[in-house]
């Protein structure tokens, strides 16, 4: 496979930095390519800019979702942006790999999306008809790649449980591996959670590596979370609302968007 | 009251701006005292650096938690972050008003989060006894502080509602509003949200400003997201997990965190 790895953390001595050399040298051992952007190292620009968009006149009004667009298009998208896309573009399986700071991901990774992810490449394609609206949610640009996340956590597992008071992390991840990674076509695979960051030593680090390395030994036939496709009849059209009586007994919240028949 | 808006838009002509225009002419016209942090006026730098903890030695290994921590306690963050952090201290009241980007706020806010809430300012106080995990969820450093949302966003109110296919807002909002901003102790109040912004003219945008200067009318008053007290008898200690039988009937999910008592 032609794994791509967007990684994001600023010290090199960090548990994320090893976690990471872990997964890169057990890819290539098991015979993938890998390329790891490594937002830091590039010190990769965070913030949208008007000056993102080479055809932007700067004294009319920017929209940022249909400028990215029209400059997608034109060919008029910065260097950076561009290359990041090539490498979506040759990448089967993206790895999203951070820490999880304030519950989602660090700001120079939410840039790497907001910059990368231009409309018309990433979003905002496909026919809309009565039966059909647009390429998104399970189709799009990427239907054909699998993506993942692979984050560090500081706290205990037991707080992103169920009951946990932070939260089910699956429901944490919602926005990021429905919102950001399916709503563009990717077979999103679940999420690898490394916990207790803050108390690691050797021996504990070691049986994680472990976990990640297990983890990756099926990254080809992991089966994806089963998240409903927007087209697939599930779902009313227009209003996008799930159609009554489609999800299993006991299916309530974020998960009735999971097809547990699959 | 005394509130600071968190502002994060790059272009001035846009809806975001014009309706942070609306919410600072309504706020004072009712007596308020008003300070915008404009983040891209600003020129905010979005990630975190080695270079902000400015008595962190380039050649030690950095953790981003602590080393924040052992910054903001010797007074040696950078101007950018103190100010940030001393308007903090000003408000009784603090918005964050931003486009809904991928499901979050544009990496630039999120970048401030990231850099002003540092270690031992905003989180990471209080005892550990066996009744009490430290000043979080509920407690902690803006205990006595109300913060709230108020977002843009792209799609059709019906894609976010509880059976829409984008997440209920509430849900997708939760990392936010109860991960970032209850966490560290704000009062949360409900999110004013802005649905299909792609098709606003003037005759809805007026519609829009009439809603939010409602909605602000009665902003010392409003009432605060229910959110559980970690420490007020609901949660297991240590594991932080919501007791067995503590929620009302019928709820599941992120709602589980919901005083509905109250």
């Amino acid at each position: 496979m032609k794994v791509l790895i967007v990684y994001a953390h600023p010290e090199k001595q960090s548990l994320t930095h090893s976690l990471k050399e872990v997964a890169v040298q057990k890819l290539k051992e098991d015979g993938h390519e890998v390329i790891v952007s490594d937002l830091y190292a590039m010190k990769w620009q965070a913030s949208i800019e008007p000056t993102d968009f080479l055809n932007h006149d700067e004294d009319t009004r920017l929209n940022v979702m249909l400028d990215s667009g029209i400059a997608y298009e034109a060919g008029a998208l910065t260097e950076d942006v561009l290359a990041e896309q090539e490498k979506l573009r040759w990448a089967d399986t993206v790895i999203f790999q951070f820490p999880f700071w304030w519950f989602h991901m660090p700001a120079i990774m939410k840039g790497w999306i907001d910059r990368v992810f231009s409309f018309k490449f990433a979003y905002g394609v496909g026919e809309h008809t009565a039966t059909h609206y647009g390429d998104q949610y399970g189709e799009g640009p990427f239907t054909n790649k699998r993506a993942l996340i692979i984050t560090t956590i500081g706290g205990h597992k037991s707080h992103y449980t169920e009951r946990g008071i932070g939260g089910n992390i699956d429901y944490l991840l919602f926005p990021i591996n429905h919102g950001i990674l399916y709503y563009p076509g990717f077979q999103v695979l679940p999420s690898f959670c490394v916990y207790e960051t803050i108390k690691m030593n050797n021996g504990t680090f070691n049986n994680w590596a472990d976990k990640l390395r297990n983890y990756l030994d099926d990254l080809e036939t992991k089966k994806r979370i089963p998240y409903r496709i927007q087209n697939g009849g599930d779902y009313n059209l227009l209003e996008l609302t799930l159609k009554e009586g489609t999800e299993s007994p006991g299916q309530t919240g974020l998960n009735i968007h999971l097809d547990l028949t699959k």
